[in-house]
């Protein structure tokens, strides 16, 4: 970091002019330039050194091209298209009719009784604006969430996990799911303890854990996966992590994806068995990220949730502390821009749940209409309701139509030659691997760039397709990736399918 | 902080378990109950000590009343009056059609066309549509902000200050101005640094700062606020403060609330003017909360910016460092529950606020709904449109509505013995003092309560009246006060303040 030269306190000029000294203006201009209170070399170190890949450079130079073409500037390529964020709306899927007709009448109340919509809409909405204050989606509600929503998504999970009682009081509404992680590992912040809490996270990972886990000054105990074996999580390797983070850090959780972000894996049942048992043994706290559970699309993949699973394992696993994490941002419903999501939170001590409430009270609550939009995910029409015919043919299509993008994806990346590609279990990306040649490395790290985030650059701006390097999510040393969703709708995503190929096969000539 | 006598590791019965032996179930429970991860002693120790009173036990006791009364309880009251907290619709105020109406149709594009509604709402609702990825609330949107409210907002800034140019690209939207305030609070944290950063705040204050102060373990620098002169601000109390804050802390940022609250009390521009001098002086960078921008009632009383002050004062002033944070949570608008929030950061670095944009890129977007209130508030129907003169209608008499009430509780609790009340120029809060006997006094420390929350705990249990202790916003050692919202509506503030003599008189004699 480098610091400015001149740092002459705006105190000085204040004391001079206070004095009746007349200061010259070149004077005034240098000390309040070089006065500025906050500067990178006294920026919280933390928010220097976070990184987020999937709205970081690329992202930003992606969005510089869209207006550059706006502005009629000529390139190679019409569109941008932007594959590098799980934003679902944004590159064409409808929103749920159910969803929105409720979000209407919710912000609209005299829809209910003018507009024109089904009897179970009206309930809907009705029943939430009655446990509204005043009656209002304007209110705030209490921190936790409005009661009867908390009381819709127990009872969603009890059904989910085939009967295991779920507590309204023990689910967390949040602004996303990203809000309730985040608050889950601030927890873990121990500034008076001897050594930093670590928080195995897995690599690849989401890189809101990295991001955060650096924020907060916690550590990061990074555990591989295993691309070989289809991203599987290996026991093994997590007792080496759990190991070497031990000699820096006071490991305390472990975080697990499932569906897998960026890599798409589904856990087996008895590998979920085998990780409750790892944080058994090692006393370690689980956050189970399960924010894609929705999202499954191999034969054979089947989602299991955390708490189902330690659970039905009995004494003394059934006991350990787990928060699970959930969002209306994915799924079917892709409501992203809504702000839904929630966590919860399984045996955690009494007196620590009071101190979790208290730290999210001072953000006074989650917007009322995100936790509309979670409600009526967690509370879809049922079977012989007015809506229920429609709402079911639009979840349908939008999943099968994810699922023959998750094939496509695989098959298109995987037929390419220097790529390799495993299966897209769940989720909504491929991980694909880029077999770099050591020109292309050098070239790269003669520009000091990352040699993925090089490659990733180059195929923005000749083509226009966005994609995240992954070195923005963790690979192993030497190893070369990027993340692409699988969200494209069909046509654009053959368009970017074919951008991508004409210049991966340039590129890899201009290399070899 | 006491620790739990047992702790046997969950590791020692797992180890036990596969070398074959039978555990019992007394020894499991033992062990897991004692293996808690988290727990008193280990959680973040700024999430133990932190406190936001405006949710807190008093809060917490008031809804479980509230369930009481539901199930039938017997009560000397039927009813919680809720005057903690800024809850303008939970208080009976409607919201604004035009808003409403906005969000209906761009939760539900289809009412742009079928519905009936005025021209400037569908377009209004159309125009925000148009910069959706994908035309859908539903995808994310910059972390910044949707590029056009963004622009409305900056629009708005430029005629509130007079014609002083506001960038579109230094205002961040977020979800309510809370998040704004935390995101910049985080900036100050420096782990690194030989001393901790301290913030200056009045004291009496808004808990969000202590609050977020204590849970990113900065220094808090309260100044006091000069209750014998309407709660105004005195530029040597500030110095006071800063010199005694500065032999603990490095002190570099100052807050200050204007309208403020919980006092109520309105800058003047020459006031303004010296806060400014004193933060240029002591290159502190500024905080000016001015959520409350539309709430001024008081004759001769108006609002200045923060911005335009310094603006016009010049050079060096006019390059101060400054974030002015804004809110459709409060105003005339007071929709809570949709979280809309912005901060303006003017004269910040660049480098600096490019750190700052990618610090919130990775809680990805505020929602676009909340965005939308925003947007509706800074850009509402102009003289013409056809939906001006119904917005303006309901604008003015909630204002006035407020303006009215604001002098009804200052005269209500200005009349009542051992009681003082400065007048409420602005925002939405009154805040009392209580001459409390000594009696009292000493009634409260054998319960080992602070003895304005005594009070105000008898003053729930007796009547159902909410309020909130002074001691939760800070006051002047053995001084007593509380703060009420001026929300409820005028038969509810009649009947809560007839509630609140009848307590208060008992409360003295008993006490006397």
């Amino acid at each position: 970091m480098r610091r400015s030269v001149l740092k002459l306190p705006g105190g000085v000029v204040h004391l001079l002019q206070s004095s009746g000294y007349k200061v010259s203006p070149l004077l005034i201009r240098m000390s309040s330039a070089a006065a500025s209170q906050l500067r990178m070399d006294n920026l919280n170190p933390h928010v220097i050194k976070m990184e987020y890949a999937v709205r970081g450079p690329l992202v930003i130079r992606a969005v510089e091209i869209e207006k550059e073409i706006a502005n009629g500037a000529k390139k190679p390529f019409q569109t941008v298209i932007k594959a590098n964020i799980g934003d679902a709306h944004a590159m064409g899927q409808k929103p749920i009719t159910f969803i929105r007709q409720v979000l209407a009448c919710v912000s609209l109340p005299e829809l209910i009784e003018k507009g024109n919509y089904s009897s179970d809409v009206k309930a809907h909405a009705r029943e939430i604006l009655d446990h509204c204050g005043g009656h209002s989606a304007g209110a705030y509600s209490q921190s936790n969430g409005i009661d009867i929503i908390r009381k819709h998504v127990a009872d969603y999970i009890r059904e989910r996990d085939g009967g295991i009682p779920s507590d309204p009081e023990h689910i967390m509404l949040s602004g996303g799911a990203s809000e309730s992680i985040r608050n889950v590992l601030k927890c873990f912040v121990n500034d008076e303890a001897p050594k930093k809490t670590g928080v195995m996270i897995p690599i690849p990972q989401y890189p809101l854990y990295s991001a955060s886990i650096e924020e907060f000054a916690l550590g990061q105990v990074g555990y591989y996966l295993d691309e070989d074996n289809n991203w599987s999580l290996d026991i093994s390797e997590l007792e080496r992590a759990f190991k070497e983070g031990s000699s820096k850090y006071d490991v305390r959780v472990l975080c697990v994806i499932n569906p897998g972000n960026p890599t798409g894996q589904v856990l087996s049942k008895e590998n979920i068995e085998d990780i409750v048992k790892f944080a058994y043994k090692h006393n370690l706290f689980l956050m189970a990220d399960e924010v894609y559970q929705h999202n499954i699309y191999a034969e054979g993949s089947k989602f299991h949730s955390f708490k189902k699973v330690l659970t039905n394992m009995g004494e003394p696993y059934s006991k350990l502390e787990l928060a699970s994490f959930m969002s209306s941002s994915k799924g079917y419903m892709g409501e992203c821009g809504m702000r839904g999501g929630y966590v919860e939170l399984v045996n955690v001590r009494d007196d620590v749940f009071a101190m979790y409430k208290k730290m999210v009270s001072a953000k006074l609550c989650s917007t009322i209409l995100g936790q509309t939009v979670m409600d009526c995910v967690v509370n879809p029409p049922k079977p012989g309701d007015p809506s229920y015919d429609q709402w079911l043919k639009e979840k349908t299509a939008t999943l099968k139509s994810l699922k023959e993008r998750a094939v496509l994806v695989k098959e298109a990346f995987g037929s390419i030659e220097n790529i390799t590609c495993n299966p897209v279990q769940g989720a909504m990306y491929a991980f694909p691997r880029i077999h770099l040649p050591p020109k292309a490395i050098a070239k790269a790290k003669s520009l000091k760039q990352q040699p993925d985030f090089f490659y990733a650059m180059q195929l923005l701006e000749t083509t226009g397709v966005c994609i995240v390097p992954g070195s923005g999510f963790g690979q192993k040393e030497g190893t070369y990736h990027f993340r692409t969703t699988i969200l494209p709708q069909p046509d654009v995503m053959k368009d970017m399918l074919d951008r991508f190929k004409g210049f991966h096969t340039k590129f890899m000539k201009e290399y070899s």
